[in-house]
């Protein structure tokens, strides 16, 4: 592979020099990873923070054990999607009260966009990538086959040539969940309202992994994944962002008691909430929110461009290491070269993709495998060392000389992972 | 009030008596009840399974912490709302493959209307209860105002006659939230089919509390709560059901991954999984599916004509000893005298509802009061007895006699009981 800058000479000494250094370096003790892993996958599933598992015990026991429905009062789940929201917006660039979590990324879509395309009543075309995370594309799929949009699927190169004065609405991730690819936000963002469009990002691979700036990029919705470098354990509540613009034109299709003006006083007729709770829609899963609560605690007092900068120089020094120490065996760098075109990950393709990945995964090395021959590595800032990088690509490496993938418990297909 | 049949004579011996045979008295060891607490409100918030701090503590140390991604092939957590959803079927009388846990109620309200409005494209009524529990008639109005729908909002006595050739849908929740009246799920479902209308109920206040025969009486669509009677903890996530002969033709608005034929193929288009299955939206949340499974055991080895026969005892036991011990001090019964027009709760009306129900609360007995005078008491056949019973409303006699409930601090609002 051709060269690109390294940030040192590639040896493990030089990655733990770099470890040594590393201002973020504080972060790790704040989760509570497996002896024997390096784990390359918090842009899958974010790993468990030190303090989750006494928060949920607690919330568990003593919050729902003793306090029994004085709970609801006594503890403040009812504001903990705004507040753990408000916790999120730092990270992504929003006014506190423009965000909040509820639901899960793909009905977080769903609710967004059918908001946003009540506020675009005669425009008939939805823009997104073809390239674009699936559940995001079957999401705007379900949309348009009840409501009659047309969805113009496009390559990326094509995306802000494809929307005009009939676009309703833009839908777009900005980092692909398979190369890495980061999409300029600002200026895609400013050509859909050049045209009179909405702008709808999902930033499951951005919040938590660098810094996100919806406000000053004006978007208008957003959505995002709690479980992934959130940290907020499998399956986590996800949150939504509406511009303050929006927050009293937005009106929910899902229109659920949790987003009522007055939950508790069970009129008979809706009435939205102010502001983005009104994009609630059922009573908060309690337990999963004081997780997520904690997950996204592992971002106190640490700056967003810090976390960025520690995804560059981590993905710079892997892929400096994939071109030095692997030989030309046949894998491809999907992820950009360029830094600021890339998210923090690392994407390689390879004809024994599948194979190679769970071999990885025997020798303790966890990233994991997206169709249809790619090997990915999330490289989540807070947590990843520039050591287990090192080793990672160190594997990598023995395992392409051994041919260890070739065994044949490497090659049964699995779901995940 | 007037004198009901007694099951025995109202002293508080009399009632340890009917513990002492009570044969499904063993359950309660089942959960963990904090002392000097009588709970009359698992129709609001089920209780802490003694079970259920370990299970989620073993999620989350053991099979996040150190499975972390592994975790999906490991510990079936991808499997986790049909296995719940299965172990559901049993309580309300469904096949297994016909349910699932997913969402919270109001989204699932949301899934089910949406795809039963497709299965009748020419018919433009929703026929409902003008007194339904909020959040349906919240869900079915947003549905309505972007689809067009008309909501016939009927009086309980004109439900039937409301249904026409116009109905495409009618949704009703079995038991009244705030009355406990039951309504007659068979006839009623039967009138709709008469008509050509589909049939979604909401069995919230009915799933733990008393047998239902979804199957039987031939039900299209039914949703329920994990959170009240199944114990699931507060916001546990729901339950929907679809008739099998709905399963193939059925089709989600909200087209998440998750209910994709082949989830883990990353495919660009969606195509819907077989069964059940394809009304699930977004990533299973994992640590609330195992609180919630914990819950749902609680019936582990118990019939629920059982749990009904219990239900139907306490509730006659409850009026029966209103009507002895509780002067005339303004109470009206708002639940039915006759078992089978009820479900397991007892509501009293009374001017001062909200200080007379602080004042219970204040004394360890919890029930909750609902707007405008209701005071309400729910009674969750698996942990209450028939002494708690008894103990509650000689606290509500003291409570009157003293007029304790004039202090003032019962008269401040909050949200929740």
């Amino acid at each position: 592979m051709n060269a690109a800058p390294l940030p040192t000479t590639p040896t493990r000494d030089a990655a733990l020099a770099l470890d040594r250094t590393d201002p973020l370096a504080f972060a790790r003790s704040r989760f509570s990873l497996p002896d024997g892993v390096i784990y390359l996958d918090g842009n899958s599933l974010g790993a468990l923070p030190a303090s989750t598992a006494a928060r949920v015990q607690h919330v568990v026991t003593a919050e729902w054990g003793r306090s029994l429905i004085r709970g609801w009062n006594d503890h403040g789940w009812m504001e903990a999607g705004a507040n753990i929201g408000a916790s999120i917006s730092r990270l992504i660039g929003a006014t506190p009260d423009s965000v909040i979590v509820a639901d899960n990324t793909s009905t977080n879509v769903f609710k967004l966009a059918t908001a946003a395309l009540r506020l675009r009543p005669n425009r008939g075309v939805i823009v997104t990538e073809a390239e674009n995370f699936p559940t995001d594309l079957y999401v705007l799929e379900g949309i348009a086959a009840v409501l009659g949009h047309e969805i113009r699927r496009v390559d990326r190169s094509d995306l802000t040539a494809a929307i005009d004065h009939d676009t309703a609405l833009v839908v777009l991730t900005e980092v692909d969940y398979r190369s890495g690819y980061r999409l300029d936000m600002a200026s895609i963002t400013a050509a859909a309202h050049e045209q009179g469009a909405l702008m709808l990002w999902d930033l499951a691979h951005s919040a938590g992994a660098h810094d996100v700036a919806l406000d000053d990029i004006d978007a208008d919705f957003a959505i995002g994944c709690g479980y992934k470098f959130l940290n907020g354990g499998p399956g986590a509540p996800a949150f939504c962002y509406v511009n303050r613009r929006l927050h009293d034109a937005a009106r929910p299709m899902i229109q659920g008691w949790l987003g009522h003006a007055e939950p508790f006083a069970f009129a008979a007729n809706y009435e939205p909430a102010d502001g983005v709770r009104r994009l609630t829609v059922g009573t908060p899963p309690v337990v999963s929110m004081a997780a997520l609560a904690e997950g996204v605690a592992t971002f106190d007092d640490i700056e967003m461009t810090a976390v960025r900068a520690k995804g560059v120089e981590l993905t710079t020094f892997f892929i400096g290491l994939i071109d030095t120490l692997l030989p030309d065996v046949g894998f491809e760098l999907i992820t950009p070269r360029s830094a600021s075109q890339r998210g923090s990950q690392v994407t390689l393709s390879h004809e024994h993709g599948y194979p190679i990945m769970q071999a990885l995964i025997a020798r303790g090395v966890i990233g994991d495998f997206r169709p249809p021959n790619l090997v990915r590595f999330g490289l989540a800032p807070l947590y990843v060392r520039f050591v287990d990088v090192f080793d990672a690509v160190q594997h990598l490496v023995d395992i392409m000389a051994t041919r260890e993938f070739d065994q044949s418990q490497f090659h049964e297909r699995r779901n995940v992972t």
